[in-house]
């Protein structure tokens, strides 16, 4: 039945971290959804690596292209013309949308260069901003990576959820 | 910069064949978009992995739960009712909403049971059913996985994967 080459998949050691997050989101009756478009569903598909993700997991959009922004999470065309896709306005517009689109109680947005073209001097290959609604207030937070598109992408997603996870044992406690 | 773990990849294998895929799809002037349950977004995060997909992939859906198979692709509520979200009737649905949303002239769904959960005597774990439109043309196909969750979705995407590159293969020919 096997197509007989290997696809996908996810890391034992974030396998760990997203166990740990769903204990959280459980406990605490939450949900996370999200808005990707370098990490192309690569975050999602992370999350929903764990048994049991489909008690705080329900949905999420992969929106490559700016009109998939605009069309799905009401982005708007001033914010991509204005500032582009990869920016601070823009992920807190994606984070906006799917926290209105999806009803989570947390959400993470991500756009970024994963390169290897697109770069610019002004963001080069390896930015990446990330747009978080968590209790109803929105983050925004830049990195810039390093590597290859696959390390960029890779490394998009650890941040992301390293992010949701700290966000979590700083607001509930360690004890859980 | 980096987390200190790694996430997410993509086989280099499956690269390859996103590659042909791709070149197809750019030759042709077409766009591919996908509706993913079981795999959580691993089919969009595998198209993604190569450069250029921006020119053949705008967007993607995450429907976990049945309520975003019905809200966000409008799968009836008799079909998850009737049949089930992992039923033919159900991706055929997924495959004709994302369709409409996306525009994009292939689509993929999936739905199945990666397990180690949700499993029965009539759907086992390793269940998954997958719908596509080529060519304005809806097509469902069912497989049985065997393996893990994980192994279940990796084979999942591998299975979807080799379906479009056979089309895109069999319909345009193998000189490209």
């Amino acid at each position: 039945m096997s197509q007989g080459f290997s696809t996908i998949s996810v890391a034992p050691e974030a396998q760990r971290i997203i166990a740990q997050v769903g204990r959280y989101l459980t406990a605490k009756n939450m949900t996370v959804s999200c808005a990707e478009s370098c990490t192309g569903g690569g975050l999602a598909f992370a999350l929903t690596s764990v048994d049991g993700s489909s008690a705080w997991f329900n949905q999420s959009f992969v929106t490559y292209s700016n009109q998939a922004k605009s069309s799905l999470l009401g982005v708007s065309e001033q914010t991509l013309q204005e500032y582009g896709a990869v920016s601070a306005q823009c992920v807190a517009e994606m984070a906006r949308g799917t926290a209105a689109k999806s009803g989570a109680d947390c959400v993470i947005s991500i756009s970024g260069i994963a390169g290897p073209n697109g770069g610019s001097a002004e963001k080069p290959v390896g930015t990446v901003w990330f747009g978080f609604v968590l209790d109803k207030r929105v983050y925004t937070v830049h990195q810039q990576f390093s590597g290859d598109r696959a390390a960029v992408r890779d490394r998009a997603a650890a941040f992301a959820l390293s992010y949701l996870n700290d966000w979590l044992v700083e607001t509930f406690g360690e004890d859980l």
